[in-house]
């Protein structure tokens, strides 16, 4: 019996409707949504990416633009122009586009957007509300985004074994956390497995929900997942591939062809966490705005 | 075979040696380090929990004292108080004794706290940091307490499977993250447990490392317990005992007297967790001056 597929475009689309509906309500009480993305430098993914996430925003009456800084960008340049976006009342969120020219240092620049502002979830203050399960705080878009495609995906989670597999700060950690919490959609017994975890087969078999969240290529394969479990793809990785024009081809940490035969559900790769991803970055985006004209 | 016993009495004495030497270094330099102790109201515990700390603080040459506040203190009073201490060049940590009384918001009265000065690290940015991994955030005193015993009992950690029964934010949640970091003392593999785990006893009898933080008298037994595990017991729970002149006596998550001929190493409760909570909080208070005076 082939998996489920946890079809991430379509979740997408239904989050963004959502989203819709409540950017229209915040025009109709005179607030338009602002979100700002800063990119400093060409890097051509990143490009790719801004571009991507901005015909979204507009596509749900999101008012957003891009400051494209250069690469040489000194760091006090770089926070005065955060300086000027968190005192300007019209923009509600502030994304500063990964990777960072190596000269700037990522923590700094990241605390210095107003946590309020700050719809990537990446402010030192929303990840400590997320350690602390205070919901005022903004969540990071990758983790709140696997938690909607389980619950639209009508996975359930409570009491079950989630076990992540990377303990990245933007993915793993944070995901470990919110598996873990108390409520709908949570209250998993969560395991955080990593590059030094031992026997690493034996802990992924014991998921009920299997995330892989390590970077490496096509890693995760058909022995590492239980049969039925549901499995959660968030690798983007490159893959040489001299017969593609770029010379690699962008692939997940699980190898699609050989699980999808074993697990009973499956996030597509492409198509599955990436646009998740992106819907909640616009859904924190209004709630940015719901926040600010209350 | 007794499991060896982790003598948090004898670990916090060495710890205080340490900080005591630190103090000497500030006093040197003109520093005095100054923790101050807030106490709302008359809780008997709470008063007994900071008159110890004080007398720690005392003996490796902290200079502190204790702020009392009537348990009818409204909020904007607290803070206002906690606003002069923020302010006070003299003042390098500040302790909020839990619990408040429940008209005074925990989450308010904790982020109220300057960051620099939360030698609790309660403070939401230093929860964050932790999550981040930002060395420059303090560690709540707990969970590093553990490390320290893990560390100091020369307990090997690297590639362990360490399981955490319980997710609250001062312990069982902070603790899993820091077991799972990159690093000497740390690079565990990582299970937290709760009450709504399935097959608990399956799940923590795959422990290297076990420990109890549910806040449950005497719940974890042998049959949790893989032989040879180390076993930490965070717990202080009432139990009724009609032949205390309390009317209760005070014990551990852990059936110490069960677990104890299983365990490879164990934390007696008194004398485990407790003595180096109050470590770690010097030695916080430590460093706080010695950011301050740097």
């Amino acid at each position: 019996m082939a998996a489920k597929i946890l079809d991430g475009e379509a979740f997408a689309t239904r989050l963004h409707r959502e989203t819709s509906a409540r950017v229209a309500k915040l025009k109709a009480r005179g607030t338009v949504p602002g979100l700002v993305f800063i990119r400093v430098g060409e890097d051509p993914a990143s490009r790719a990416y801004v571009s991507r996430k901005e015909k979204r925003a507009q596509e749900v009456g999101i008012s957003s633009r891009t400051l494209v800084l250069p690469a040489s960008t000194p760091l006090h340049s770089l926070l005065k122009e955060i300086d000027a976006l968190n005192a300007d009342p019209k923009v509600h969120g502030i994304l500063i586009q990964s990777p960072l020219p190596p000269a700037l240092p990522n923590d700094l620049v990241y605390a210095h957007v107003s946590p309020a502002k700050d719809v990537d979830g990446f402010h030192p203050v929303n990840f400590g509300k997320l350690l602390l399960g205070d919901p005022t705080g903004f969540l990071p878009c990758t983790p709140a985004g696997i938690l909607e495609i389980l619950r639209l995906g009508e996975i359930p989670t409570a009491g079950k074994h989630a076990v992540v597999v990377g303990r990245g700060q933007i993915v793993g950690r944070p995901l470990a956390l919110l598996l873990a919490r108390k409520g709908p959609g949570a209250d998993c017994t969560v395991t955080l497995a990593h590059s030094r975890t031992a026997h690493l087969s034996e802990i992924t078999r014991q998921a009920d929900i299997l995330v892989a969240a390590l970077g490496r290529p096509l890693f995760l394969q058909q022995e590492h997942v239980k049969p039925g479990a549901t499995v959660i793809d968030v690798g983007v990785n490159r893959l040489a591939d001299p017969a593609d024009p770029r010379g690699y081809r962008l692939v997940g940490d699980v190898d699609f062809a050989s699980v999808r035969s074993v697990a009973g559900a499956i996030t597509p790769n492409p198509g599955g966490v990436g646009p998740m991803t992106i819907a909640l970055l616009l859904s924190n985006t209004a709630r940015a705005a719901e926040d600010f004209s209350r």
